[in-house]
């Protein structure tokens, strides 16, 4: 039996374990993880330094090496995390549904774990903790896959945490970090059908693409943002400036930032000018089509491949419209389903926008950067779905559990 | 561009305006579906023939043919469906949740279609309209892949409801029939990754192996029943007669019915005579283990691949065993998760088996054969869902649905 496979099996049945265990308990040994991470933090700060040095020997970026690096202030953080997860309401033995049959029989639906989830993810250490915080909390046993970046990290992150959560009487084997880092245990893992039950790859495009083509495992994809401003001929302007510059700069680097301005012809004239002025003021190099080019001095061209780009960074491309049904057609085409926002004083484009445009989130006067678990009041999330099935938008424990329905008799049969 | 992408591409641009159309438009369309079925009848009669003439010539199974068969009077039953599904309440556009956030922002959680669902069938034509029917009322188009036995049938029934849903103003493209009923079709159409949003496979096991192998776009498994019934010690052995002889005979070819038989020792000696002898005045082939074996004569011996098998047919699989928790470990282990029941009288067995057992549907001192939307009182299904993302047990209208979030501001932005 490979590696994979065999903390698969593991994860299955510490996931049988899990399901029926009381909140009490999960609290408690998320309360114990916490505290594990808290003490344990001068070991894991150490073990982190050997991702650094080989993170340097292989000259990878400033950024990345940011998001790599573990301070006790970022542990403390991750135990902080953790405690938010504790306190948050057990979604599990919800009853979501219930009611009795012609015959007397009395059915109940019943919020039930989803089993043993998958995580494949990029960088960040973090998500480690994260994860199996909100997966232990909502009864399920997780399969952790990092980047080989962040494997020594990631070791010992787990041997913390699952060290305590062992003491605190949950199965420690409830959390399983696949330790080779070459592709193959990727793919194996995400051909265990039967053993894992959904698979959240956190990453880039490329990642989630790899995943969804080879998978046979239930995937659920998360943060991709090409995310959408259209700034109605009715906006006010001053709004629609301060809500444009909040959704690109607040936070260049996430998926709810804004990649995309749309302008309605009427107003481009008026808004344009102002609304460069303030973005470039803020850093941000601003693309367009002929037409907002032709507003606006110095706007490099933006090209067919920039409408479905997520730059990620202090880039908008920007495009006049003639009226709100080229804004709907044009997110349609090229959005990720993630956050949309229309700037209106019309009752009616307001009332088509949020009917038509199909994405997770769509705003009316409203930043795109609300589109998150916590601002949404929903607490900590294990991702944004940008895909229908199962989740929409922000993904809390209750978009980690499924349902069972349970039927009690007195001996009725079928007629 | 292939057939198929073209299909996919038809149906995604009619999704979208399906998805806006008002209740009363789809029920008048619906109804409209049902009156040309009745109207177009004598046609669709005609062009079956060409079915069961090349089904004769290729030798295929009595009950296939069967199956195949479309009488007048079959095709009323598929209109008398539609307009059932007419009545049934719409879910599109229902407020799943809705609150304020600290900042005034509005976020409502609203209902909306799915976008368009791919349907990959076998043998049965009324799968095409019951399919068509459920997935235009719930605002969804739908690509329909059906086996080439019935082709000929398909197609004119796609031909006779897509022309009345046209007339009646839907938009025709909607509900696609592929026509292709090679193999390549239907793997391309499992490839279509951003056209298709969800794949429903119905049919054997063998079917929904292939497509959850090969399959980019996400899919729901429905439909594979190898469901248990667990005699406890403290049943009333007269109710556990009449429920194992309800859930294997009463209609032994579809998924709710009963395959596996588990007794607890201290009550074997009384049950299984009087069940055995029950059963086999119905006609039941009887398999065994040697504790089952030892107390009833003339049993065949149950080898390890009969504990998987979905028999279908008279032919029920019995053991003994020692307890309550090796019945729950056998049905972990075996079971397709679809159905499960346990005869009691015990309160903390039937505590612990609704709790600890893992099924789409688990019972009390009831028969498996209710797992059913119209038993349930949920309407007509498409299917019932064996796993646990997105849908679990019988998927109606409501299940063919996804959600979004709408919030409305009045310029707000993060800080």
């Amino acid at each position: 039996m490979s590696e994979v496979e065999e903390l698969g099996k593991k994860a299955r049945a510490a996931a049988s374990k899990l399901a029926t265990m009381t909140t009490s308990a999960k609290d408690e040994a998320l309360l114990a993880m916490a505290d594990a991470l808290v003490s344990g933090a001068p070991l894991i700060v150490e073990r982190n330094k050997a991702d650094l040095e080989s993170g340097r020997e292989q000259g990878i970026s400033g950024a990345l090496m940011d998001r790599l690096t573990l301070t006790e202030a970022r542990i403390g953080e991750m135990a902080e995390g953790l405690r938010e997860v504790a306190a948050m309401r057990d979604p599990v033995g919800e009853i979501v549904d219930g009611w009795r049959m012609n015959n007397g029989l009395a059915v109940e639906k019943v919020r039930v774990p989803l089993g043993v989830v998958g995580i494949i993810y990029e960088a960040r250490p973090n998500v480690t903790v994260d994860a199996a915080g909100l997966c232990m909390k909502s009864g399920n046993a997780v399969v952790l896959r990092g980047s080989s970046n962040a494997i020594n990290s990631n070791t010992v992150l787990v041997e913390v945490i699952s060290e305590a959560a062992g003491k605190a009487r949950l199965p420690r084997d409830c959390m399983q970090l696949v330790r080779s880092t070459d592709r193959d245990a990727a793919r194996e893992m995400m051909r265990l059908h039967g053993l894992i039950d959904v698979l959240i790859p956190r990453g880039g495009a490329g990642l989630i693409r790899t995943v969804v083509e080879n998978s046979t495992v239930p995937v659920i994809e998360t943060g991709t943002g090409n995310c959408h401003i259209y700034v109605d001929s009715s906006a006010d302007v001053e709004m629609a400036v301060a809500i444009t510059v909040n959704a690109k700069t607040q936070r260049p680097g996430v998926c709810n930032a804004a990649e995309k301005l749309l302008v309605h012809g009427d107003i481009a004239g008026v808004f344009l000018p102002a609304a460069a002025k303030a973005l470039r003021e803020k850093g941000v190099t601003l693309k367009g089509d002929d037409a907002a080019r032709a507003i606006v001095e110095g706007m490099e061209e933006a090209v067919e491949e920039d409408w479905y780009t997520e730059f990620l960074d202090l880039i908008l491309a920007v495009k006049v419209v003639t009226d709100l049904d080229e804004a709907i057609a044009h997110i349609g085409k090229y959005s990720s389903g993630h956050s949309e926002a229309i700037i209106t004083r019309d009752y009616g484009s307001g009332k088509r926008f949020t009917d038509e445009v199909d994405s997770a989130a769509v705003y009316v006067n409203a930043s795109t950067r609300f589109t998150d678990g916590a601002q949404f009041g929903m607490g900590a999330e294990i991702g944004i779905s940008t895909q229908k099935l199962h989740a929409r938008g922000p993904m809390s424990l209750t978009e980690l559990t499924s349902a069972k329905f349970v039927i009690r008799g007195e001996g009725q049969v079928r007629k």
